[in-house]
């Protein structure tokens, strides 16, 4: 089977490092808690243009954590399905560069031709897309896995996977 | 319908910006005449790793010049069908910055989320694809059009596109 599957909020934590950038740069101490279901700058819309900027950078995404059982998972799916990691890079198209060197370092048995950077995921043949944003699963043609993230955690979606163990449980992995 | 287009030798001209750039470094005077079906590196593979720096330069596709008729035809595609470009960016994964460049400049009337960059066509969901290289057709699941390029010429294809007029007269534009 061919596995899609989403870079920010799925296997990289973006929000984690958004907040902390965020009350850095701002000298905030807001907490995921705090934003609830939104971003950093849901709460703040003043600050938009400046942190769309700073997730531009390429660097913003070269120390952004792992999900917990991101790796593991992936791995084990990798050897027994074909795998893609299918990220929206056109929001910050200067990120590709940080996006690609993240995969390199934290899934180094991915190869190059396993990534895939778009815009728009209606252009993604694949079986299964595990993403955390109903809109990419809304235009997928495949199976749509709504991987949790504290901004979808209010949305109804058929299939969820709360964590990467729910992933391997689903596709049944040893 | 949606359709897929390739950005080297299909709408940017990728052969003639290599031959350039190689004549400059290494005091040549190659034309793709004397390279015959194949690239500069394919005659002077010696020259191989030095090439693939290079390409792998974002500055490398800056300044690259468009395929003749493309900009005309793809945007009267736009007007009708679901467009997409679809690159191969991971053989030189530091080169997408200059590729998304050339695509805001050279055609202004796609947005960012009509643009791929992938390593393995296999991933695209598209009703066609316009491609030079048989290898990308081959994997996709579509139709496939092998758009005609120096090192494909002697190559064996059901359905060759010779030049932007001739995908116009096949998608019945005006």
């Amino acid at each position: 089977m061919r596995i899609a599957i989403d870079m920010d909020e799925v296997i990289a934590d973006f929000c984690q490092k958004d907040i902390a950038t965020f009350n850095r740069l701002f000298k905030m101490q807001l907490t995921q808690d705090m934003i609830g279901h939104g971003y950093t700058t849901t709460l703040y819309p003043q600050y938009n243009e400046a942190m769309k900027a700073i997730r531009n950078d390429p660097d913003f995404f070269r120390d952004m954590q792992v999900i917990e059982g991101a790796q593991e998972v992936v791995a084990k799916l990798n050897q027994e399905h074909e795998v893609f990691i299918v990220t929206n890079a056109m929001h910050f198209p200067r990120s590709v560069a940080g996006k690609y060197d993240w995969l390199k370092t934290h899934f180094p048995f991915l190869t190059d031709n396993q990534f895939v950077f778009c815009g728009n995921k209606v252009i993604i043949h694949a079986d299964y897309l595990i993403d955390d944003s109903t809109g990419n699963l809304a235009v997928f043609s495949g199976t749509g896995l709504l991987f949790s993230s504290p901004h979808n955690l209010a949305v109804d979606h058929p299939l969820r996977m709360n964590s990467w163990q729910e992933v391997a449980d689903y596709f049944s992995l040893n």
